[in-house]
C-alpha cells in the first residue's frame, strides 16, 4: 500500500498534468485493487505475528495551542520477545491501514526474538481507523487540513514518549524507527527532527529526495525502463515504446476505440478519448507497478505475482516489430501478468473512477499540499509517452480536485533536502530496480548516514520476510541494517545515564 | 526585553500559584517601564547601527496546507559590511518589537566587518509591528492560537530561503543564528530542527532545559541569593529574607497597609492584602531583574542603572538588624536604585494592571501554553519567600486568564530536553550571574555543542555591544565565539558543492 499510493498518485498527478484539460485525479484507483489490500490487511501474513491493538488520545493540533480537540490513535504492539529495557522497534505508518504494514514488514518480526524488541506500529492520523473526524474526516478541505507529516510526526513522537512512561519497563527502552515508502521518509524524518525520541532510523525505499530541484524528474521513468531492459532486452522496451503511438492512432475514432476494447479484454468499452487517456494511464502504471514489486520470488505485495515478474511480462513482448494490433495484443498479454496472474480474470477494469478507500484520498491531499513530487519523461531514454513536468498545471489541479494549492519548496525547507550531513543514525536502504530509489540516498554521507544498495532489490525488499530465494544482496542489505541497529543500541546502553529518550 | 519578559511572566505565574486564589497573570507590568522599552526601541544606541526594515509576506499556518491566510513579517537587514558570498548572522527575535533586540544585540554590529556579515534581525510573530491580525491580534485565543515557538521556527527557516533566493549574491551564504534568551532558544531550536537552514547558533542565556523535569525549579532564585550574596554578603540577603515576615505581619492591616505605602513611598496607597501581594510580587521581580542585569558598566538594559547594580543595591542593605520599619526603609532605599538611579522618581508604581504592550500578552499565552517553567523557592536556600512549584494551580490560571491549557511535557518531546547529543554547532553562552543559567547548557555536550561561561557575566552579556568596562570574562567568551563562527564558516567554505542550504 505504502509505496503503491504513493507512486499512483504521483504518477497519476504526473500523467494527467500535462493532458492539460481535465485533472482526472480520483481516476486510476481501480476499486477491485484497493479491496485485495482490504482483505489482505486482514490476514495475518505469518502465524506468529500477532498483536495487541491499542489506542492513544493525541491533539489534533499539535502546533497550536488554542486547540483542544483530540483523537484515537490506533498501534499495534507485540511484546512477546521483547524483554525488560529491550529495544523499541517502531514502524512509522505511511498512508494506509496499519495492520496491512504490520503484515508487510516482516523484517521487524523476523528480528524480534535477536534483539528482545518490542515491536509498535503506529498508524497515521487519517487512514485506517485512525480517522481524527470519524466518517467525516474526507469531506471537506476543512477536516483535512490536519493531514501532514508534521502532525503525523509528532503524533510518533508523542506516542514513543507514550509508551516508555507508561509501560512497565519500558522507560529507558532505545527506540528505533523504521518504515518503507512514505513511512520510510517517515522514519528518516522523525529522527531528523526528533533524535531524542528515537537513537536511529531504518529508511528502507524512502524518496526523501524526489522533490522540486533535488532529483532529475526524469530519473524515475529511466528506472522502470532500465529494469525492463534487464530483463527483457530491447524488444520489450520497444514493444511498450511502440504501443502509446499505435494506441493514440485509434484513439480519435470509435472504431479504433473498439479495437483498443477488444485487444485489451477491457470490461467497459471505451466511449471517449478520455477513456483512452485512462487506458493509457492505467498502462504506464501498470509497468511503474511491475518495476515496485520485482521480487525474487512469488509475492502478493500489490497483486499476487510470479517470481521476477518483469521476466514473465517481458517474455510476452520479444517481438516489437509485429504489426499494430498484434504488438497490442502481446501489451494486453503482459500486462495480464499483473493483473491476472491466477487465470481467474475474465476481463480488465481500467475505468473505475470511484476511489472507495480512504488512504487513496488522503495520499491525494498529502500529494496535492506538501509531497509534491516532480516526475516526467521523454520517450527517448525511457520507453513512456513524453511528459513534462509542469508545477502550474499540477497546482491548477489540486485547487480543483482538492481545493488546496500545492507548494513547491516546503518539504525541502521543512526536511532539509540535500543538506543532511548534520543528521545521524539513519539507514538508508535503496533497491536498485525500485523506481523509489531515483529520489533515494543513494550515497552515504557520513558514516553515520548510511546508504545500503540492494543491487536486484524492488521497492523495500528488505523490509519483507526472510524468503528461502532471497538473494545474496539483500541478505547482505539485512546484516548491514542489523549491524546498525546493534552498534546503536549499544551505544546507547553504554550511555551511563540512561537518559529516558522522549 | 527578551529575559525581562521571561523572567517577569514566569516569576509572576510562580509567585501567583501559590496565592492559589486569584491568578493575577496580567499584574506586574507598570506601563512606565514598557513605555521606556518602546522609547529605547527607537533609538539607535550605535550611530552606526542603522538597517532597512522590510517585509515577507508569511504563512499564518505552515503545518496546515488547507489554511491560506498570510501576514507581513518585518526584518531588518544591514549590508554595509557584507561581501558577497559572505555570512548572514539572523537574529532570531524574541518576545518583542525587533528594533529593540537590533540595538541591543551589539555583538552582531561589533563583528559585522571582521565576517564581512550581512545582518538580518527577523521579527517574532505577534510581537512588535508583526501582527498577523493586526490590532485584533491579542483579542481572542482564536488568534493566538498561530503563536508558537514552531511558527516562528518555520517563519525563520523559510525567510532565510526567501532571502538566499532573492538577494543577489547571497545564494551560497552559510547562515548563522543568534539571540539571547527566548531569542537563544530560537536560535538553538533552528539549528535543531533545521540545520539544513543555519550552520550553527550562538544560544546566549538560553534556558532551553528550564522545563519540567530537567532542571530543579529551586536554583533559579538561588542563583538570584547567590549574586547578592556575592556582592552584598550575608546582611543584604539576610535583610531581604527577613522583610518579607515584616511585609506580612503589616499586611492584614489597615494601619500596617498604611506603614507600607508610606515606607515604600508608593503612588497609590495600598488598600488591600491583595495590593501587599503586588508589592511582594514587585519587591521579587526587582531582585531578579537586578540580577539579570548585573553589568560591570552602566547600562540601560531594563531601566537605567548604575555599573554592577546590585553592588550598590546591596549597599543599602548592610544592617540585618535595624528595627522592622527602618530595615523596610532600606528596602525602599534598595529598590530605588533599580527603580530611580535618575533620581526622578517620585513614588513607585507597584500596582499598575494595564498591560500596554502586546509582547507582554504574547508571552503571557506563550508562558501558558508551551512556555513552562516551573520555579520554586524555600527561603531558606534563598532569600525569597517559599513557594512551591505547583503545574495544577499553574494550569488553572492559564485557563482563567488565557483561556489556554498549558501543555507540561510538550516542549521536552518537541525540543530534546536534556537528549542533545545528536545535534551540532550550537554555543551556548551562560552569565554565571544570571539567573536564567539554572536553565541552561552550562556543560559542553560534545566539541560541536559548547557551553561557554561567563564568570562575572550577567544575562546575555555577551551579546551587548563591546565596553571599556568589559571583564576579561567576557571578553574571552566573545573570543571563544568568534573561533566557532569562524570555524563553522571555513568548513562550510571548504566544501566544494557550495551547496545552497535551505
Amino acid at each position: 500500500m505504502a509505496v503503491y499510493r504513493v507512486l499512483i498518485v504521483v504518477f497519476v498527478l504526473f500523467l494527467t498534468s500535462s493532458f492539460g484539460e481535465s485533472f482526472r485525479l480520483k481516476a486510476r484507483f481501480p476499486n477491485q485493487r484497493t479491496s485485495d489490500h482490504e482483505i489482505a490487511a486482514k490476514k495475518t501474513i505469518c502465524p506468529y505475528c500477532k498483536y495487541e491493538t491499542k489506542y492513544y488520545e493525541q491533539k489534533l493540533d499539535h502546533f497550536n495551542f488554542e486547540k483542544n480537540e483530540t483523537f484515537q490513535q490506533r498501534y499495534l504492539v507485540n511484546r512477546k520477545q521483547w524483554k525488560t529495557g529491550g529495544p523499541i522497534f517502531f514502524y512509522t505508518g505511511n498512508e494506509g491501514d496499519i495492520t496491512w504494514f504490520a503484515n508487510n514488514t516482516g523484517f521487524m518480526w523476523d528480528n524480534a526474538e535477536e534483539f528482545g524488541a518490542m515491536l509498535v506500529f503506529g498508524e497515521h492520523r487519517y487512514y485506517g481507523e485512525t480517522l481524527p473526524f470519524g466518517k467525516k474526516s474526507y469531506e471537506s478541505p476543512k477536516y483535512l487540513g490536519y493531514l501532514t507529516s508534521e502532525q503525523a510526526l509528532a503524533d510518533f513522537a508523542i506516542l514513543i514518549r507514550h509508551i516508555k512512561v507508561t509501560f512497565p519497563g519500558a522507560k529507558n527502552s532505545p527506540v528505533i524507527a523504521m518504515g518503507g515508502s512514505y513511512g520510510g521518509m517517515l522514519a528518516a524524518w522523525l529522527r531528523m527532527k526528533y533524535p531524542n525520541v528515537v537513537i536511529g532510523s531504518l529508511a528502507a525505499s524512502a524518496p526523501i529526495l524526489q522533490f522540486q530541484g533535488l532529483t532529475p524528474c526524469e530519473d524515475f521513468y529511466r528506472i522502470v525502463t532500465d529494469d525492463f531492459n534487464r530483463d527483457g532486452g530491447k524488444p520489450c522496451t520497444d514493444s511498450i515504446r511502440k504501443s502509446w503511438d499505435i494506441i493514440k492512432k485509434l484513439k480519435p475514432t470509435e472504431s479504433g476505440r473498439r479495437i483498443l476494447s477488444k485487444v485489451f479484454r477491457l470490461c467497459s468499452p471505451l466511449q471517449s478519448e478520455d477513456n483512452v487517456t485512462v487506458l493509457e494511464d492505467w498502462l504506464s502504471e501498470t509497468w511503474v507497478n511491475l518495476a515496485m514489486v520485482d521480487y525474487p520470488y512469488a509475492a502478493s505485495f500489490l497483486e499476487p505475482l510470479p517470481a521476477w515478474p518483469i521476466k514473465v511480462t517481458c517474455s510476452k513482448l520479444q517481438n516489437e516489430d509485429l504489426p499494430d494490433i498484434a504488438l497490442l495484443g502481446a501489451i494486453a498479454d503482459a500486462v495480464g501478468v499483473y493483473y491476472n496472474s491466477t487465470g481467474k480474470t475474465k476481463c480488465f477494469n481500467t475505468s473505475q473512477q470511484a476511489v472507495s478507500s480512504l488512504g487513496d484520498k488522503g495520499w491525494y491531499f498529502q500529494a496535492c499540499s506538501e509531497m509534491v513530487m516532480p516526475l516526467c519523461t521523454d520517450g527517448k531514454n525511457d520507453m513512456f509517452y513524453p511528459q513534462k513536468w509542469d508545477f502550474e498545471s499540477y497546482a491548477k489541479g489540486c485547487q480543483e480536485s482538492q481545493k488546496v494549492t500545492p507548494l513547491q519548496y516546503w518539504v525541502e525547507t521543512e526536511y532539509g533536502g540535500r543538506s543532511l550531513e548534520a543528521h545521524s543514525n539513519i539507514i538508508f536502504s535503496n533497491g536498485r530496480l525500485d523506481p523509489w530509489y531515483a529520489g533515494g540516498v543513494t550515497t552515504s554521507v557520513s558514516s553515520s548516514l548510511v546508504a545500503v544498495i540492494i543491487e536486484d532489490g524492488a521497492h523495500h525488499l528488505d523490509l519483507r520476510h526472510k524468503n528461502k530465494n532471497d538473494t545474496p544482496s539483500v541478505i547482505r542489505a539485512r546484516e548491514i541494517e542489523k549491524h546498525y541497529l546493534h552498534e546503536w543500541i549499544a551505544t546507547y546502553n553504554e550511555n551511563d545515564t540512561k537518559k529516558v529518550l522522549f
